[in-house]
């Protein structure tokens, strides 16, 4: 089991994430196929189960049962990873957590299909909540909440293709794939609690509360492609730059730097054969710029946003620590 | 509106199938952003909708509305869409329906969101029927059976991949493949006899029925390959050949077949560079070896089937387009 830093600091979520992570475990465990098996391998050793988290958090500070909705909250990992190895297709991510990606260790064939089962089984998992005593109701109505979500990881994903194919520094774009991509985030708060049979002012909380967070820890996880001390992510840190993606600190230096700033800026994004080199002058040319600053205290303000939303709901374990959660969120280690 | 023979010889089932045509053209005709309007392209005009007119006769035949469970009827058809884009690009066709696939005419990374898109899409507008009256339980447990459905097929695709890999002239494992890859009529069947208040042994009927007229269809569907009056159909008849998919008329040829054959099957399907020579040489030898033949027989076993499982449901016009459409699955025009 990998360590996971920031999130795990937060008191009790470690266990929550073993509880997530040993479900995930038996989920394909009985693999006889191919199909079957990446899936596991996908699955096993977990990441950091930041999606599962919240929503067994959102469901039990609504006076939910946890357990009832453990299908659930491994479901919105299967769902996540299902975009992550479509994701590493299109962007043609060879590592991922520090290992082979599933296109590159089993073909994009094999990773389109996985990538399709495990979206499948995101909703046989939430449907599985319903022998484990959750309501029909809540089923339906979580039902509702994961598949709006999923469409707009969607969006995210085809909008973001549409902003890097443009080449426009265009922050606005910027935050509203940051807030669509990472729609699990606001998918896992809202279902979790319409399944932890939340009132619908509880329900309305904990999904602005997931997308705040969301759209916090996308800005965040962004900006740690240009922080040297993150070397440690299993993704390849020059993706962003191979793939000439326009991130958040990238927009503020290339609008507050020189002209000879924005030069050496689509230079490095659009021109540079050299990834290494590129990313380098990108990091040296965000910092001096203020855009990495900028972006570190957007990621904040949005952290501080979800922990507003979460005042709505009564005190409890769970509620202290989603809020300690939104702090991971945009923590070093996260 | 293309004109689909055998489907909508079946008395009532056009009418159907213009129902949910015009679903599905409200569907996401508010496109806004590139991703709805590839949507949109995929699903519009529609193609034959037959996991869409299943599902409406199902529930009408246990005494459900059709107009309640509209939304779930076009979602299946979403969902198909979706394999079918990502199908696509597994096997590199460029046409579909007649027109450009998806990867074809937007590239491979639009093709993979917009596929996701509507796998989602498909569990949105199951959610939809609550708001025409459908009951949380009816919605809840059709969740179950169309996830089932969806990771089925997945699996299917997954094994028929092997098998292709394997070049193993295996009728068992095709037959697998060809249930397994055909689960949205099962899921079609099932889910709306699920929506439709069924009673479980007419839940079990359908449900059996869908899985017998998907792999009537199946191999219906891949005969048609090797059958020269066919040459409209909108997806190149050459893509079987090319991708070197183990058929079942190429199957019994090669267990029917003399030694020669044999060569023959072999250096048409993983040898021949010229895939209009290769499926002359595959025509004549499935023909004269009676493997199309046979393999057009089982089809019928497989509809006849289908059409047995309807016994156990009361007589009603639904049940008797239900009949009609087992025999279209195999007809020429189908």
């Amino acid at each position: 089991m990998p360590v996971h830093g920031g999130l795990w600091l937060c008191e009790g979520a470690e266990s929550l994430g073993l509880l997530v992570s040993s479900e995930l475990e038996k989920r394909w465990a009985d693999s006889t196929s191919t199909m079957d098996s990446i899936c596991q391998y996908s699955l096993v050793p977990a990441g950091k189960l930041f999606r599962p988290i919240l929503l067994l958090d959102s469901a039990w500070a609504v006076g939910g049962d946890p357990i009832s909705v453990l299908p659930a909250a491994a479901g919105v990992e299967c769902g996540h990873v299902a975009s992550l190895i479509h994701d590493d297709i299109i962007d043609h991510d060879e590592m991922r957590r520090g290992r082979p990606s599933v296109q590159h260790k089993y073909g994009i064939n094999e990773a389109i299909i996985v990538g399709d089962a495990l979206l499948f089984d995101q909703f046989a998992a939430l449907a599985e909540c319903r022998r484990r005593g959750v309501g029909d109701r809540q089923v339906a109505s979580a039902l509702e909440a994961v598949a709006s979500a999923g469409l707009d990881v969607c969006r995210g994903q085809s909008l973001e293709s549409e902003l890097t194919a443009s080449r426009r520094f265009d922050a606005s774009t910027y935050l509203q794939v940051a807030r669509l991509k990472t729609s699990f985030f606001r998918g896992a708060c809202e279902s979790g609690a319409i399944l932890g049979d939340g009132s619908p002012e509880y329900v309305a909380a904990l999904r602005a509360y997931g997308e705040s967070i969301g759209t916090a820890f996308q800005i965040h996880d962004d900006l740690l492609g240009y922080v040297s001390e993150t070397q440690t992510m299993g993704k390849p840190k020059i993706s962003d730059v191979q793939n000439g993606r326009i991130t958040l600190p990238v927009i503020v230096a290339h609008e507050s730097g020189s002209a000879a700033d924005k030069e050496l800026i689509s230079a490095a994004l659009f021109a540079d054969s050299d990834p290494l080199h590129a990313l380098a002058v990108l990091g040296e040319v965000v910092d001096r710029t203020g855009g990495l600053a900028a972006a570190a205290q957007m990621a904040r303000d949005y952290s501080q946003e979800a922990k507003n939303a979460l005042t709505k709901l009564p005190p409890s374990p769970s509620r202290q620590r989603l809020a300690c959660l939104a702090d991971a969120a945009v923590s070093r280690d996260c």
